[in-house]
């Protein structure tokens, strides 16, 4: 339905006003009747179509009806086609006839100037600006969809501010969307262009008001920049956003584009959708003194991309491990499985200062152990899964990886951050609140790949992130994480029962692996079943004496017979595959699993002092995927003819799906920290193919 | 997809467990085989439904296989479909078998109880609650949606606490919603019936845990009571909600049914969709010691009721006006209105401390008019329409109004509700942190009759609230009230523009009537124009020395010459016509109304030092709608034969339609400060006969 405008006329004197391309004016005849006026006369010189609404039928002039009558309900309606080459170029003319139908008894001139104004921006997603027909006040999803996009300019492009940020400074405040000015081009890449055209005399634009403004409510999640004709990169003022709510546009005499960058400053949250709109509206100034009235608004509505985390069954682009003192071997046989997979590695050193700000901040978490390498407050271990977590965000223009920050904010402050933090990669930090607890690690955050659930698909996966029942005393993920995660829309969170194990991540009961065939993956699963099963199986085989942890300095060494012989184990690993057994029900509805879909592997947990699961050899789900090569803790298992059962019994698992394992030693280093490989490990992954607006959240 | 969960077996001893009535168990065939099984047969005793899934097909036991390859794939799913009278009364065998065909090579036995355990609510919005078949989980909206509903409790069922609160106490400390107890059986009905069934063997229920539980966000959304077998009063505690996540429930030995009364104690706003789930879990607990497993969780959703406005066209039921001095002429003449429309008044008297009140608030609004009835800060004027809405809150159980309290908190700040607030009479109010503005004020909100637009229904009309364009310097309502409205969902708000105004309400250009025809309703909008038309036309007739304002003592009399020649007038009210008819089209385009909906009321403004507009003679629109009997402030036009001709042509417009206009002096009571009769009055309303959860949002 085409914008309508209701004008009034006079037939004292001449009305003039503007016409905006693709509106249409509504007439308002009885209006400006004279007295004795019972029907009117309309006509308009060749560049105005007029329409007469009569008792609901629109006839087109001219018609063979010359005289209308004056009736309610009877509508003049105009639309012009082409922009006007003078102000006042076109107009219309209603005569108004008494009973007696001679001589007009009053006249009305309404004088036309036909104008192109329009907002746009890329609603097309297809990385260009271009005058639609599509309604640019509304974004669908879905593949048919439409809306233009927005990218929160979470990177750094200054070099200055990369070079300068010393470590007192948080690196939130280093990132582009921090700041109100255009560091360079690659900080203008990031935005999306929003173009005004206005054509027509450029009279009417210095006449007229038109001003570019932003709701209120919308006005702190985005910055807009604007350099007129220039491109030189000290000419972008900041000119909307923030406290800037509207900007006067001043069309320049030549130019009929005026070129608008807008950036994102915020993340879809609890309170903000991700949509926000800008509108140009033109204004007409009757009187010197008085307020201008709006007379057209045109609005294009963004959407802000949303954080999207990045499955294990992703192509790896980048390893990150962290160097410190003992965990040599760790990071060259990590750097080793890196190379076979022909991803590069980054090793993060530990820098000088690093131990003492970690056993300060390790104050706070004594007694309650707190996280996927929680005890490493005393040790130099840098939880590397735990504190950071890898995805992008992308726009029809631009995409580039985001770190998200969890809010522990431990040791890891801000050390891999400004290290990676850079042009065209971004970070963002969850500040919460509330206290935060080991469940906002973000070694309990996980996603899947894509699955279909009853016909309802997740082409970009479900995030996964563990919780408790509020029986259990109630350890869960910040509200604020939470929510942050939910709002995204893309990776529609599932809560998983994490709160059993004394450190609580969903990483230390699940994995997802690359496979050949059914949906592309499996899910692995801990299982305390599976492994008595293997046992009970080498015991009746005659290896009842076979021990673990071999090799291993100062561990004792269960032999098989002992451990099945330990009831008080026996009973405790039946109640976690009972809490693991839930999460299995709970992931094969939520992901639409069958049975094939997992796999199960062997693993051990044992009860810490408060009754709560630590893994009782090295976890093995707690591995590091990179494509088909993995990097699983090595368990240290029972040796039967010089092979590690579980081992074998893995591999044997796992190698038929093309997959390689490797067994990384990571016992002292990681797992008696109550961490394993992938705590100890991230990775960037390719982003996914499929495009996030083209999916139906 | 009926619930499931895995179940492991073991070949050393036999399991027990429960199956709840209509889930699945789904059984670890492959966990407990012993190493040389390559097949095995399961038998069940007549109440256990059994099926072997095998090559993703699914065959029900017993069939003419009887032994299955223990292939990786192959699953045994239970049902049950009678309730266990004994604990383990139902059982269920796996045989293992070897490659030599005979002798089992182990066997796995599986104790069944079954128990129907079921969290119910009146998810079928019949007014009683009833185990249901629909998807509990999901809330869905529409004629044939489903989903339970909870109220809001913000009315005062305690008679101790009305009598008790004095007035330092605010009055939203008063209500229902903000306590921990059940104060009467009044109280208890304004709630919802949420049972829990339990039925099976008794000792199940005392050997598993029963936990009724909500999730954490949504904890201070609601307040759960429960009185066990007891009907006394005094036997309800609160046991859910708040800091309560969960209540562990003790099914008595004779009772199957569990009563608990749920209420509402948030209204859905911007970080609150309005859904509360509730959950009730069955847990195992396989040793002392160790932490509760989860088995079973059955969940609830209850919606919000939204609090909902009612417009214009809905019948009057009770008119409020307050009594001050010098406003005796303008009570009796809208209590005989009232008395016509056969609706009784509510006459507010004036307390003895209220002047004193008045005048200290009154000291923050000096320099800025900020509401219809500004000026009253000087004055004993109670702006009734300003301070409060009336609106209504429904459940299928029950229904009541409900007081929404303006953000402004000036001199009526705690006065009408006081005396309204009881039971079954809400209130809510909206606290804001930012600065109000006379925006804020509820004559800036309005209501709709119900349309449709474009063929999308409003079946309870659209909310209507006037706002500034940015250019403007930014007067808006709050944007806590406009998020507020906007979470109801049922009466999507449309933005007006309403800054050109002094005060700058919806109320000082538009009002809704009832009428026989068309859509039920016409809009009335203010419109100098009309009046500059009809003036002409008088002057035109001869009465061009006719003057406005007789019988006002003091009160400058100008004629309809003087009036028509007064070209800063006539400039201004160009300006005001201007602004009305972008509202116009907003409008049309918004509640999809024609030309033929609207009535052009003849009006006049005039600008204050601002170049704001006031209105020029007391503002027709802002009148008093009961049913066809409308409460029109009295224009004071020139004369013309003895007749206003404002009024004269007001009726010639209404009359048509059935409705009978009284012209109310409110000149010097309310005009002169900047209000008019429908801002010294407020009417409550009849609710809507369409109920709320039967529309699609």
């Amino acid at each position: 339905m085409a914008q309508q405008r209701r004008v009034q006329l006079c037939t004292q004197r001449p009305t003039s006003t503007v016409c905006v391309l693709g509106t249409e004016l509504s007439l308002d005849i009885q209006g400006s009747a004279p007295k004795d006026a019972i029907a009117f006369h309309v006509q308009g010189t060749p560049g105005v179509k007029v329409y007469v609404v009569h008792e609901t039928q629109s006839v087109k002039l001219p018609s063979s009806v010359t005289r209308w009558p004056l009736a309610t309900g009877t509508e003049v309606l105009l639309t012009m086609e082409a922009i006007s080459k003078d102000v006042g170029d076109e107009k219309v003319r209603i005569s108004y006839f008494g009973e007696a139908s001679g001589v007009p008894v009053g006249r009305a001139m309404l004088y036309l100037t036909c104008v192109d104004i329009s907002l746009d921006a890329d609603t097309g997603r297809n990385g260009s600006v271009s005058k639609t027909l599509v309604d640019k006040a509304t974004w669908t999803w879905g593949p048919d969809g439409h809306g233009a996009i927005l990218l929160v300019n979470c990177d750094c492009d200054d070099p200055k501010s990369r070079l300068m940020g010393d470590s007192s400074e948080p690196q939130s405040q280093l990132t582009d969307n921090r700041d109100t000015v255009v560091c360079s081009y690659e900080d203008l890449k990031d935005m999306s262009q929003m173009v005004l055209r206005t054509r027509g005399p450029r009279t009417i634009f210095t006449g007229h008001g038109l001003v570019l403004h932003v709701n209120f409510s919308d006005a702190d999640k985005v910055g807009v920049f604007y350099g007129g004709n220039s491109i030189a990169l000290e000419e972008y003022k900041h000119v909307l956003g923030g406290e800037k709510l509207a900007y006067a546009v001043k069309p320049s005499q030549h130019q009929e584009e005026s070129i608008f960058y807008v950036e994102g400053l915020a993340f879809p949250d609890v309170s903000f959708s991700g949509l926000v709109a800008f509108h140009v509206t033109l204004l007409e100034s009757p009187e010197k003194g008085l307020l201008e009235t709006p007379i057209f608004t045109d609005t294009v509505v963004f959407r802000m991309a949303p954080w999207i985390m990045t499955p294990n069954t992703l192509a790896p682009l980048e390893v990150f491990v962290c160097s410190v003192k003992d965990n040599e071997d760790f990071v060259a046989a990590v750097s080793a499985l890196a190379e076979e997979a022909k991803c590069p590695v980054t090793i993060c050193p530990l820098p000088e200062n690093r131990n003492d700000r970690w056993i300060q901040v390790g104050d706070v978490g004594l007694g309650t152990p707190s996280g996927c390498g929680s005890t490493a407050l005393l040790f130099p271990l840098l939880p590397l899964q735990d504190e950071v977590e890898f995805g992008y965000v992308q726009a029809p223009h631009k995409m580039f990886p985001v770190v998200l920050d969890s809010p522990r904010d431990r040791g890891l402050k801000d050390f891999p951050v400004r290290s990676i933090l850079g042009p065209d990669f971004g970070y963002v930090a969850q500040e919460t609140p509330e206290n935060t607890s080991s469940l906002d690690s973000f070694g309990n955050l996980e996603v899947s790949p894509p699955v279909t659930v009853r016909s309802k698909e997740y082409p970009l996966g479900r995030i996964l992130i563990g919780s408790s029942f509020p029986r259990f005393g109630g350890r869960r993920m910040a509200k604020a994480v939470r929510n942050f995660l939910a709002a995204q829309r893309v990776q529609a969170p599932v809560e998983l029962f994490s709160d059993w194990l004394q450190v609580g991540h969903v990483d230390e009961f699940l994995s997802f692996i690359p496979a050949p065939d059914r949906k592309g993956f499996r899910l692995l699963l801990a299982s305390p079943s599976a492994c008595y099963q293997l046992l009970r199986e080498k015991q009746e085989m005659g290896y009842g004496e076979a021990t673990m942890f071999q090799g291993l300095h100062g561990v004792p060494k269960p032999s098989i017979s002992e451990i099945l012989g330990n009831e008080a184990l026996r009973k405790f690993n039946a109640y976690a595959q009972s809490c693991i057994s839930w999460n299995r029900d709970i992931l094969k509805r939520e992901l639409g699993l069958a049975e094939q879909d997992i796999i199960d592997i062997p693993q051990l947990f044992q009860a810490d002092h408060q009754a709560r699961a630590v893994a009782y050899f090295p976890d093995m789900v707690n591995m590091l995927v990179l494509g088909r090569h993995l990097g699983i803790p090595k368990p240290f298992g029972p040796l039967v003819d010089g092979q590690c059962c579980l081992e074998e019994r893995v591999r044997a698992l796992l190698q038929p799906l093309g997959l390689s394992c490797t067994f990384i030693n990571d016992y002292f280093s990681y797992h008696k920290l109550a961490g394993e490989v992938h705590c100890g490990t991230n990775v960037r992954r390719k982003p996914f193919a499929f495009k996030w607006w083209r999916m139906v959240p």
